[in-house]
């Protein structure tokens, strides 16, 4: 054993104020930290469990099955491992090796290793590139009719709010490209589930995909899948031999903390999730704030439709050409600030999010960046 | 929200002597329960991740690789969801639909459920049967050596310890059969990793898979995937697209707190393996002690060489059939006296397991057995 200290301590992380925008959304609210606590142990939601996961009642997992349903617009739910297990749970299910999926062009790499491991074709459909790199349902239909002349498409995917510019896609209008068409729709909304209102029924989306360490309030990793009705049977199919287990489940996904984490967020995030419209304004504050610095720009669409955003700062690349800790000085002026998140040594472009932050926290990240600028340019 | 308060306490389960062999090797040490604490956020682990989970240095999760590939004697070593997605991700990389593997008659459901969800036939080595129900490496050979006349066999498993009588298996020994006959061999072993010594290299078998939260003190769900060097390129392949990203783990896994508390278990896990022995005479002096009860009985292998035990009851079927609260009775009487772990309303026979108690533990459990037998017989 060469280190057992594996530094495992994360207090600069949780003790400051932090941009990550993978990090805003997993916080733990006080009941969750305290199902944590109580389902620490090993396989600790399963004492009572009569061969299925979600029909255990102690915890009644059952019922947080149907208030996640009813939460997601979904006729059926399932927690799985995350986004990215949901997904391909899905192709799994739906489609056969060779066979070809369209997505869109700001998707999640997980969004190709779930084909990829299935053995899919991947047609892409184009965003309009720099600045704002929008997924449009016009420019998904063109590619989707082009290529449905071609070859059977067995599923659609649209990444609801994409992890590099924080873009909202219209889910609704292209939910009703692909209906027209006759290709189920997949929505990944691991940005989006939990933070904003995710409706599938409303969407009129086939599946939607969450993550709960992302968006959630949710001990890693976890993931939510529902689905319409009509999918259940193939989705949810029980094994041949086993006959209460679901196959694409491998009989039961989230065995843990994570879930019981999960459970005790729910009412703290259907409450934040009615909050949406403040935290987009925030955001709109700081990026007009930082904007007005001079040498920052946003990219992706404007106005912001979500935290995530993603700046181009040629301020901070010209003042670190200069600075006697060269890229580093960003991180550095930031952390002695109390404010972590963007990656030591980046000066180019950043993404940051102020998701969750009080305006206070948001007026001192904005007074911050301006300062870092005037002391140093 | 119907029922937003989910019965999401866990009291009575951690505040007795649980004596459910899926919870006992499970139960987080003090290290890791300050792991989740620090680490309970989230994407916790991923603030330093350069593109990689088993390359983050902060923790030092590669570090920690490291050591766990050592103390599992493996050449190479990931961590997954839990030991059944680690079988999943082996046949899933090694066969094709419609191809043959080779299990023990004491498979976990588990191993069934990864193979048909793969599309795979499997084909069963039986045990012996009642009242042993052992799988030797002979009846391994025979199996073995009538498929491969008629078909290509892709890969072997075998449990290492089955989860129904807890019968360790000669694992070197079928390991020699498969080496002999040119089939690979996936050893499962939730339910020895953690508890007992494993090495792959030692064994010589091609893959090993374990369960953090079955054996290993970390919360649930994390499993381990060791496998020899030259399984590497194809179960570690990566994405033709994404290339830092290996696509049976689709990129990541375990993005939380069951790896923080599987790393902070690890010198823990470490040292009580090496007390193995004397978990395995508590077991025997426990059967020994019940069966002088009269009216119970061990069924698997004897001597016993693993924790779980598997015994008929008649004793408690026959006190039940008289007794006011019928098969409640037993529950009933146990958590009376701070026992649980038994399933509720079930007299024919029980699974048990007395891992990691005290030798005044153990004492107070048989006594209480001998107690609720000659107050109610």
């Amino acid at each position: 054993m060469e280190c057992a200290d594996y530094g495992l301590t994360r207090k600069l992380e949780r003790d400051n104020l932090n941009l990550n925008p993978l990090q805003r959304g997993g916080v733990l609210p006080a009941a969750a930290r305290k199902a944590l606590h109580e389902f620490g142990d090993g396989y600790s939601v399963c004492d009572y469990c009569d061969g299925r996961l979600d029909q255990v009642t102690r915890p009644a997992i059952n019922c947080f099955l149907d208030d996640l349903a009813d939460f997601t617009g979904s006729d059926a739910v399932r927690t799985v491992h995350g986004a990215r297990e949901g997904k391909f749970a899905v192709m799994h299910a739906l489609c056969e090796r060779g066979d070809t999926v369209v997505v869109d062009g700001n998707a999640h790499y997980t969004t190709h290793l779930a084909a990829e491991r299935n053995g899919l074709e991947i047609v892409e459909v184009p965003s309009t590139g720099h600045p704002s790199y929008e997924v449009t349902p016009e420019a998904y239909r063109e590619v989707l009719e082009e290529t449905i002349d071609r070859v059977e498409v067995k599923l659609a995917v649209l990444t609801h709010v994409d992890g590099n510019y924080g873009n909202l896609t219209d889910a609704r209008g292209v939910a009703d490209v692909c209906r027209k068409l006759g290709v189920p729709l997949l929505l990944n909304c691991a940005y989006s589930m939990g933070r904003l209102p995710v409706n599938l029924r409303e969407l009129g989306v086939d599946f939607v995909v969450g993550s709960g360490h992302k968006s959630m309030a949710a001990s890693g990793p976890i993931g939510v899948l529902g689905m319409k009705s009509e999918w259940e049977d193939t989705v949810l199919r029980r094994s041949g031999r086993h006959e209460k287990k679901e196959l694409e489940l491998l009989g039961c996904t989230s065995r843990g903390a994570p879930l019981a984490t999960l459970m005790a967020s729910l009412p703290y995030v259907r409450e934040r999730v009615s909050r949406w419209d403040g935290e987009v304004k925030k955001t709109r504050y700081l990026v007009s704030e930082l904007e007005d610095i001079g040498g920052i720009e946003q990219l992706g669409v404007r106005p912001k439709e979500h935290d995530l955003v993603r700046f181009e700062t040629p301020v901070f690349h010209e003042i670190a050409a200069s600075h006697p800790r060269k890229g580093f000085f960003l991180y550095e002026e930031l952390k002695k600030r109390g404010i972590v998140g963007i990656r030591r040594g980046q000066t180019k472009w950043f993404k940051c999010s102020i998701y969750g932050m009080t305006e206070e926290q948001v007026q001192y990240v904005v007074d911050s960046f301006r300062d870092i600028v005037e002391e140093n340019r």
